[in-house]
């Protein structure tokens, strides 16, 4: 039997995701649009705990203030009545053709000026629905062509706006920590960040990077043919992980969206693996896109898909964890000596040198024929995977 | 006719890249081994200014002190005679067997140990040589199977390990900068710092970072699909272009090593014209392998492709700088306008926030009818790479 | 000066290229809808010499017969007047909902049957105005499960398909030749036929073989990393090589449909050398997107662009071929000995296998040293490109 | 509890798998060389039932008549007391440096030939062995310039070196078939015959085309992106699938050779579900490599977990098609309705054409509305790979 997902898994979903209506660049919608209200509640009937969304998501691009404030309210109820959270909230700084040179880099300014002022009024929304974490992604920041963009006054601008909107949270009071979500490409040629890499490198040139980290995405580092468990690894190292989106994806390719662990499998237990036990206690959000295939049943079963298959991957982490053939295995492939220092307790550089064990004794051809024992490592993850206990 | 180099273009390339004798994972060597003395001579000739090296590729691993004096001694004579220069020096971790699970990240203590001391006392010999930027290529940090590494343990021997050599650069007033080189895969599965943006991460996380820099390769980038174009530029924003490595790559696959402009030849365009106009004033470090099929001379003639190659695009890119046409082009596409910070001096976010033109009164719409004349400034920048003035 | 385009150079346009309305995954329609008449006018004054169309760019899915008839009415005026020709068409079994699935292979035998009696439709409407080639792009014949389809079944109904129309294009008597269009991914996860060799391979089951073939599509090879000259090359060495595709793409990633020569500008070089010299005497035809940036001003730009850069290409490939350096370096690498059979006239097995020269006292090493100049071939094709003489 | 492999799983290695020394492009051997003798005994006892071989795997290269005659005997006594049989061999034409422009292609029309004498003699060790199948691996037959060969030269050459071959086959009455082995690239830039699709295509040009079929190798479909499960399934359904080497990749990088179901897990699983109900009764041959990091216990460790991961696959995939909720899930998604033709029984194009119920009167809005559930199937496939019955 597979486990059921309750509140206290932290499962979120975006309003976009089940609500993809599956128009893509080379066909049109096959499904109507979701009402949010709607979409609130099936979620929490199938045991997620969150929803999160683009303020255009929520309220029509161009909706006047009572459009605006109804809207709010009525998925506030629903909200209530669901006993759901918003963990999460972000700007649409993509769909509308005026951002089709990017929001915050678009080379006009009254752009940039017009994409801070829709991200400062989501951010007080955000806030006002209890949301802890904003994502920025800046899909559209970026270029089809090197000539394009002087890369580094795109940076300039683009720490500006991360600032502003910063220094703004920090301001309100509200609480609220920033996500910079890195992705390579798709829509644009090129996309500035394009990883987890990148992203935190810019945090650390933001006056108000303290508050800054990363949303890394699943198939957005695949699609570099990043490993995606050592770039979360990192961020997490970092103390930068403030949020993750998971899916599937197969490799370098477009963005593909599907349900997470449809795309590589064994990678999908190793992160699960690591979130679990590497100390991230955020949401576990899921960024994919039912397939175009789809109807109605067939998006629901997607969205229960996903969560399933995260908590088949959390018993079989925890049984690998706990098999005492993986506790041996880790120990002959020197897992336990990697945590200890290469230095010992107050050595110098200079102990170091004088240390002729260390180099002028030291003999490489017989410490060279140490077997790891990292294949055999891996076969007991893949059969623990495969359910063999 | 093509432009000739000269040592004040600062063209180096290091020992190992003529030096190739062409083994690969599948065909035994097909050149001879080179004397690095004939190296300096012949690169010399052909207008390079500087030559550089791993320790292993000037000193056979395992030399006694004799055979390295006399190495160093011998090497140093040819550099002086040829008017050559060492701006750069680096260790080789990788090659023998004891480093297959990495050197400074092995889950091994000892080799770790070991790794440690290789370093510092290349280091030496780079400080003694007069190179003024040591390089560090961790390409055997890194793993096949998620499960054979815990990446925050492996995260914090890389920092100490790179720690401590930067500290003892320090100590010993070496006035040295250390700079990292990122790659994807190859040879490891997953190699740890896979690309600039998580290079300049780590970075930021050490101690001694504000002497550590990166070594971006452009075929290393290119192996995930990355702009190398852009990445460079980050590097140059943040501060931490401290050193090049010119190659050529087609897209992911394996490191093909070839000659600059032999992969993607319109972004290495737009690459020289990023070294050339955006501050960058280090050397043009050709890290490359003469093709396997190639034999002496081709060898020779693959090295001066590499300067031709670079002189000829400086050219294009001089002439596209200068075009008025382009110059027009640049203002229609708005980089002019990307230059001028989005908030006016001194506005604060309630300024903007008051201002209705930026918001309550802006036309999306009407904004979004403008073209950005990208493909036609590209196309400028083609026809320029084409000689077409 | 770059060369001026003419009708001699055969070059054509889909509607649906300059006619692109710039939605994408991501994003809403950046530009209006373009009148196929205007379409054909403005690319007559541009220097194209065909245009090319889906049934559905041209009359609009569910039009009547009215409607019908009054558009081609319109759009072969529009021909005469601008002395334009058809030289191929295709259908649209991609952006209808009901093909979310698939046409040919569509699970859904309704569907598939719909699908085959879209296409017979407008194989007539081809031939009434006159095309000589009509593509197949099965870009929704695929799946994201390897579950989702029994892959035999698929490529018998495939066979079914194509078996049908081309039964029909000879029952007619059209004189009409079918091109399959081979493509990886997106916007299915995977698809059948993902490259040329795939769908040359189909043919070869194919009861009307004779008269199909392939129309790659430069873009779609290297989004899996393939070498489009070298697909390229083999579709002409089997006589398959109908009709052609050039645009641009950045390696595997999404389908980016740049202007021809703004992805691999070598591989583009190498390409027109190759069509220009190696036999292939169809249309020159650009499946391209105007990128989403530009207005309407942009997208003829970017349309000339196409043209020119193919044009100054031809140039630079006439210069290569005529240049005596590069006669002489051809010698060098071996061209001319590769066009003479491995076997003597005339000999046999059991010829070569009674000669000791060949084997028993054949001197590997020694034929191993020799250089074959392959760089010094490379970097004067890259100078040519480069406009030096 | 794992399944235990038995001879009638057919499970095969090559020497040359457990036999890696461990030497990469960047690092010197880590494993002393194995004798086959040894290696026939420890497979056998593993429960491998077949061993293969390069010629040079077996007999070192250049080694005189006797040496060859001895270690024939005594292969063939090991063979014999392990009870192992050889189910295909081939040749090496890629270690040796007179190969590295390729063998059957290479411009040096001396080494063509004596690659033909090379594989020729080979083929006789082979039937002697009494191996059925005679695999071609072409690695070295490409380039990394497109100057550097005349692609149509290239491809006659081919053609002209495997039809003599087979030729010579047929005229021996070996009643051996002979498989061609794909590879997009590495160590060549590009290599001809790049995939499944493209040796396909080539052996219909074959004048003995009826004995060559392929060879396909997962890691080297999925270097370019491409679904293996898909290609093996078009190669079985022309009647092509001859042989296959088994293991695990990544995605587009360098060729890792990793143990089977180590690299994308769900695919492994539907390829062993293609294999297992698709028709292929040919060998399960593994052509992997042992990481770098293992030693002799890890390298026999590696070997039985290839078979174990098939194993357990084969059951996974046994149970996924025998669970009757998967039965009816697949009739959801219209896989019975995709084995039928999608013409009637004696239909003719003209009858469809007279049925107005597949097109005038089809409601494309109302068959747009089904769903597939493929999301669902899959699903349902990901569970049973996890062991969830």
């Amino acid at each position: 039997m597979a486990p059921q997902p309750t509140p206290a898994d932290k499962f979120s979903f975006g309003l976009w995701t089940v609500g993809w209506r599956a128009a893509d660049p080379f066909g049109d919608a096959t499904r109507p649009a979701l009402d949010p209200v709607e979409t609130v509640g099936r979620l929490a009937e199938l045991g997620a705990w969150g929803v999160t969304f683009h303020d255009d998501d929520l309220i029509p691009f161009g909706s006047d203030d009572t459009v605006r404030a109804d809207t709010v309210a009525r998925f506030r109820a629903a909200l209530d009545a669901a006993g759901m959270v918003v963990p999460m909230a972000t700007t649409n700084l993509f769909t509308h053709p005026v951002f089709k040179d990017g929001g915050f880099t678009n080379n006009d300014r009254a752009i940039r000026r017009y994409a801070l002022r829709k991200v400062l009024r989501n951010v007080d929304l955000a806030a006002e629905l209890g949301a802890s974490t904003y994502v920025l992604w800046g899909g559209r920041e970026g270029s089809e062509s090197d000539a394009a963009k002087d890369v580094a006054a795109a940076l300039d601008r683009y720490r500006e706006g991360v600032d502003t909107v910063a220094a703004y949270v920090k301001e309100r009071g509200y609480g609220m920590r920033l996500a910079l979500e890195p992705k390579p490409n798709e829509p644009r040629g090129d996309i500035f960040l394009p990883t987890i890499g990148h992203a935190i490198a810019f945090i650390a040139e933001l006056e108000h990077g303290d508050i800054v980290g990363v949303n890394p995405e699943v198939g957005h580092e695949q699609m570099a043919g990043l490993n995606f468990v050592h770039g979360v690894a990192q961020a997490l190292w970092a103390g930068k992980l403030f949020h993750i989106d998971l899916n599937g994806q197969k490799g370098p390719r477009y963005d593909q969206d599907m349900v997470f662990g449809h795309g590589d499998l064994l990678s999908a237990f190793f992160l699960v693996d690591l979130l679990e036990h590497g100390g991230y206690t955020g949401p576990r959000h899921f960024d994919y896109k039912p397939a175009r295939t789809e109807d109605a049943e067939g998006v629901w079963a997607s969205a229960a898909a996903n969560m399933r298959t995260y908590l088949l991957l959390r018993e079989r982490a925890q049984a690998f964890r706990a098999d005492p053939r993986v506790q041996e295995a880790l120990k002959v492939s020197g897992l336990d000596e990697l945590r200890t220092p290469t230095l010992g307790a107050g050595e110098s550089v200079a102990d170091l040198l004088a240390d002729r064990a260390a180099f002028e004794d030291f003999d490489a051809d017989k410490a060279a024929a140490r077997g790891y024992g990292f294949v055999a490592l891996n076969q007991l993850a893949v059969e623990h995977l495969l359910g063999v206990g």
